[in-house]
């Protein structure tokens, strides 16, 4: 353990966050399911497999553009599951309120959460509500976790890129993060910026009806695009190459990351996954995602290569070749 | 709505938890599951039943004779499970961490969570990790969910009590209660003060296998023993009666309720149970309850009536019968 103290950087979803599982949790909880290090674990249950999954949301602001801490805390979840194939069936829900917390904005919060558990057909079927004295909390956390069913064919997970696949993109990158570092700095832009925060699971299973040579799914959440690639090869053990001029993002987005000085890799997107699929099933998949709202702007960025196990290589605009590392330090935090 | 913000008693577990829940929550979330307001939810998946529950552990101090937050948080989602007449299998786990917590003061809390989950058989399948920054929150929550598997002809639930029941407690009650109390107080006793905290499912699977008459069982976490005999009563719309001199307190738990004003009737258990079963399997759910260790002190404490549907009554040692009512206001909050 390199540090005595908890730091922001343990929070990032980037190389801290990493190093605190492996060298404190790890060694307590250490089971085939927590090693794996997915965004669910796989338990069969009486012959089923389920995808199990948990995060707790502690944005700050709560409500920004594009959505609040509830439909967060109900997409999070959701794509979580689906990152594993899953349908998902049922959530749980634990709220931990500030004593004094307004009641009508914890009712908008409700209605958010009740509007997106409806559009992603999973049902809220356990709840717990604490409430913290005031000043023990900042205002509302929300912890959703969730369990949805896969088909037994379906067989996805960070361990499975294989040299060769292609690596598909479903959208632009960085729209919740920058979102979100703009509200809370009070910035304002021409053209007003939203989070891509939306539920992935039906664009999961039109891509599974496609395909069944989708090996890898994840979503860039913390730690953005650079930190769940780097993910993805170290634990496939392979390389991955982007080029950085397929990589989309809005130009609004650019435009603020640049007037920030912030990299777009790296920032959280709450509405978007990659995946690693066989090349000759990915042409395919893009048709299919373009005619889903959520991927629309589906591309490929890149290719899994046998070279240079677990790193990231991106050929850029104007023709060098950069490795792209995890997020280290933490430029944002209570970021979902 | 009778409250414009959050109070600290819509936290407590009594009425204004159940006010919180009746007029925001269940408008929004409304579904067969949430409706029967048990410690968990039952789900049918793949013809198989599952108990699926989630709390949040927010208990101030963090450390505290006979546990921490750590331990707790296994427990209390173990026995959610439990009183559902489940088999724990996996849990999940959320971590909201203040930045600046020791390192080794979150060691020794997932050191307490692996022994009591290897006690009770189940494994922590998938977790998360948020910091947040100093301030934002009081050093750290933990967050569980938990799922369960349930026999098929196991139907245990809060609504199931009827008529005839005997009403079994497994053993001394306000332990936990009045050991967060007095710690946060800093109070001392001659006799030290210890939480019950401690893993119920194996005590449920022996009674099961004793009986299959147990109709209900729940476990007196916030709002104390009343607070769940009248959710019970209230559920299956039957009265119930317990006798004082029956209900086991522990003379230096006793000693210090009067200490400071407090009926340990509304103080919080987090290692004992009700059942409410037939009566005629009640004496030998008794005798299997003595021989484990976590019911040791098991003892019949009253019974379910017909008239008077939603009260409890209890028998007084001077002789009385007072209307026990559901915790309003909240003596502690932060209690697990």
């Amino acid at each position: 353990m390199k540090h005595d103290r908890i730091l922001l950087d343990h929070g990032s979803g980037g190389r801290a966050s990493h190093d605190l599982i492996a060298s404190l949790f790890l060694p307590q909880f250490d089971n085939e399911f927590l090693r794996e290090m997915n965004d669910s674990a796989v338990v069969a249950i009486g012959g089923t497999k389920l995808a199990f999954s948990t995060d707790s949301y502690v944005v700050d602001p709560i409500f920004f553009p594009g959505g609040d801490i509830g439909s967060l805390a109900i997409h999070g979840t959701v794509n979580d599951l689906a990152m594993r194939g899953a349908r998902p069936l049922y959530l749980s829900v634990g709220f931990i309120i500030e004593e004094g917390f307004p009641m009508a904005d914890l009712k908008t919060i409700a209605g958010s959460m009740k509007n997106a558990a409806a559009e992603a057909g999973i049902v809220i079927a356990t709840g717990d509500t604490k409430v913290v004295p005031k000043g023990a909390t900042d205002k509302v956390f929300i912890n959703t976790a969730g369990i949805g069913i896969i088909d037994p064919d379906v067989n996805i997970s960070g361990q499975n890129a294989r040299p060769g696949d292609k690596v598909i993109l479903s959208g632009t990158i960085a729209d919740h993060g920058i979102t979100i570092l703009t509200c809370r700095e009070g910035l304002q832009f021409d053209a007003p910026l939203k989070s891509d925060s939306a539920p992935l699971n039906t664009l999961v299973a039109e891509m599974l009806a496609t395909s069944r040579k989708i090996n890898v799914l994840r979503d860039p959440t913390r730690g953005g695009l650079a930190t769940s690639l780097n993910e993805i090869a170290g634990q496939s053990r392979v390389g991955i190459r982007v080029h950085e001029e397929a990589i989309p993002v809005r130009p609004e987005v650019q435009a603020a990351c640049e007037l920030l000085g912030i990299d777009p890799l790296y920032l959280a997107n709450e509405g978007k996954l990659i995946a690693c699929a066989a090349a000759q099933d990915a042409e395919k998949l893009i048709d299919i995602m373009h005619k889903n709202p959520y991927g629309r702007d589906a591309c490929i960025i890149g290719e899994v290569i046998s070279d240079h196990p677990g790193k990231v290589f991106m050929k850029t605009i104007i023709g060098g070749n950069r490795i792209v590392d995890m997020l280290t330090g933490e430029p944002l935090p209570r970021i979902c």
